[in-house]
C-alpha cells in the first residue's frame, strides 16, 4: 500500500493505473477504522484492481466544535488494517491539500437538495450535509473513482451523495455496503469507542427498537404508531436520549405514508447516549427488482 | 406398533410394561397428524421405553357441532405417520371407551381452574376446557405415563393440563414440546388443510404479527399498545378476522402489566380465516433459570 498526502501526488499515480485500463474503486473515511470500514476496502479490493481509501477528519461537516475535537484518531491501527484489507493507495492528506482555496470556498453549495437534507440528520446537524457534500466532490474530483463505496449505516449520507452525483452529473457508481454490527447488534462507529460501559450496554438497544418497526412495517401497522413506540421505549431506558425515529421513503427520504408504493423503506434513528450522538437505520421493505 | 381399541387391552399391555421397569410417555391426538405431532411422538420416543398415543376426536371440547363434524379424520396417514416416528401402542378407542358412564359424566367437573380458563380460548369457547380437562383426565388414568408430551401452539391448554396436574396430585411430568411450523411460519394444525389457497396465503401473516409483538415486548414497548397494534394490523387483512391479541403471564395466563417480573411472557391470539378458527402464540420472554 502506497501512501499520499497530496492531491497532486496521488492523481499522478492514478492516471497511470487509468492509462494502463485499471479500474479505481474509492473508499473515503474519517479513520478510527472498524469493520464497517474494512468491510467497505475488502468490497472495493474485490471488485475492482485499484482500491484508493482516504483518511480525513473533514472539518466542514462537523457542526459542533466539541465533536469534532472527540473524533477519534488512530492513524497507526488504521494504516495496519487498510494494508490488510488489500487496500492499494492511501490518501491521508492535510486541511490544505483538501481546501486549497480555504474551507469556506464550497464550490457545490449552490447545489439544492431539498428534501434530501432539511429531515433527520439535516435538522439535527445544521451545516452537515453541505460539509459532506463539499468534501465527497472535492475527493472524487481528485480520485476519479469508477465506484465509490459508502455504508448503509449512514442511509442518509449515501442519499445525499447518490442525489450530488445524479445533479453534478458525474460518471461514478454509488454502491451502499450493509451495516456491519456488534454481536449484539449495535451498528459499528468511530464513535463507540467514545461510550462508557453502561453507556455501550444502552447502545446495544438502539438496534432492537429499529428491528421492532422494521418488523411493524414489514406486518403492515402504521408508520407514525411505530415511531411513536420506538421513541418511547428508547426514551424509557435511562441512557439513551433519542432524537427522531423516522420511517421514511428510501429514495426521497420523505416521511413514509402508510400504504403508499415505495422501492425502499427504511427507518433511521439518531441516539444520545451521555456525549455521544450514534445514528443508526433498517431497511424495512425492499421492493423486488 | 401395536394398536388397542380398548382401555383394559391397552392397560394390561402397559402394567406389563411398567412391571419390566420400562417408562412410559404420552400424546394424546385428535388425530389428522402432521408434523408438529410427530415432534411429540419423537421426543417422546427418544426418552422413553415405551411411547404411548392415542386418537380420539373428543366430542366434549368442541363448542361448535360445526367444527366437530368439519374436523379432519385420516387415520390410515395417522397410523403410518405414528410408526415412522417410533410409537410403541396407539389407542383408537370408541366414545363409549372412553366414556363407559357416558359423556356427561365428568368426574373432574369440580375443579376449579379460575384465571386459567376464563380468558382467551375459555371464553371464546365456552365448555371447551372442561371437555379437555375431562378426556386427558380420563385417559392419564387409563395410560398412567411418566410423561405428558403437549404441543406448545396449544398454549393455554397446556397450562391448563399443568393446574389439573397439580390439583389432582397426579405422579405425571407435562413437557411442552415447540411449535412446529410451515417454511411461512404458520403454526401447524389440522385445521390448515380447510384453508383454500388464498385463506392459507393470508393465515401465513399471523405468526408475523405474533413475531412483531414478541420483538415489541423484549424491546420493552407497552403489552396493551402491541396488542392493539397486531388486531389492527391483522383485520387490515382482507381474510383475517382475529378474536383476540393478549399479552400474559405464562404462568398464571392473567394479562401481562409492563414492568412485573414474570417467569414467562406469552401473546396470545385467535383468529378466524374464513370458516377454521386458528390458534398460535410466542413465547417474548423466558427469565433464565
Amino acid at each position: 500500500m502506497k501512501i499520499f498526502s497530496t492531491a497532486s501526488d496521488l492523481s499522478l499515480a492514478l492516471a497511470a493505473d487509468r492509462a494502463s485500463g485499471r479500474s479505481i474503486g474509492f473508499v473515503p473515511t474519517m479513520g478510527a477504522l472498524h469493520q464497517g470500514h474494512a468491510a467497505l476496502v475488502r468490497q472495493s479490493a474485490a471488485d475492482r484492481a485499484i482500491t484508493v481509501a482516504s483518511i480525513f477528519v473533514n472539518p466542514t461537516q462537523f457542526n459542533e466544535g466539541a465533536d469534532l475535537a472527540a473524533y477519534p484518531r488512530t492513524p497507526e491501527a488504521d494504516t495496519e488494517l487498510l494494508r490488510e484489507c488489500g487496500c492499494t493507495y492511501l490518501y491521508l492528506p492535510t486541511v490544505e491539500d483538501v481546501y486549497p482555496g480555504g474551507m469556506e470556498v464550497n464550490p457545490v453549495a449552490h447545489l439544492e437538495f431539498g428534501s434530501f437534507t432539511t429531515r433527520m440528520e439535516g435538522s439535527s446537524r445544521p451545516g452537515h450535509f453541505a460539509g459532506v457534500v463539499q468534501v465527497v466532490s472535492r475527493l472524487l474530483d481528485i480520485v476519479r473513482p469508477e465506484v465509490l463505496y459508502l455504508g448503509q449505516k449512514d442511509y442518509q449520507q449515501v442519499a445525499v451523495v447518490r442525489r450530488m452525483v445524479e445533479l453534478l452529473r458525474l460518471d461514478v457508481d454509488v454502491v451502499a455496503v450493509p451495516t456491519v454490527r456488534e454481536p449484539d447488534g449495535l451498528a459499528m462507529s468511530s464513535r463507540n469507542r467514545r461510550l462508557s460501559t453502561e453507556e455501550r450496554r444502552a447502545a446495544g438497544k438502539i438496534n432492537h427498537h429499529l428491528a421492532v418497526v422494521a418488523a411493524g412495517l414489514r406486518a403492515g401497522w402504521p408508520a407514525r404508531e411505530l415511531e411513536r413506540l420506538a421513541l418511547k421505549g428508547m426514551r424509557e431506558q435511562p441512557l439513551l436520549a433519542p432524537e427522531y425515529v423516522e420511517v421514511v421513503d428510501g429514495d426521497t427520504l420523505q416521511p413514509y405514508q402508510d400504504g403508499e408504493p415505495v422501492r425502499e423503506l427504511v427507518v433511521a434513528t439518531a441516539v444520545r447516549v451521555g456525549d455521544v450522538r450514534l445514528i443508526d437505520n433498517r431497511i424495512a421493505l425492499r421492493a423486488n427488482p
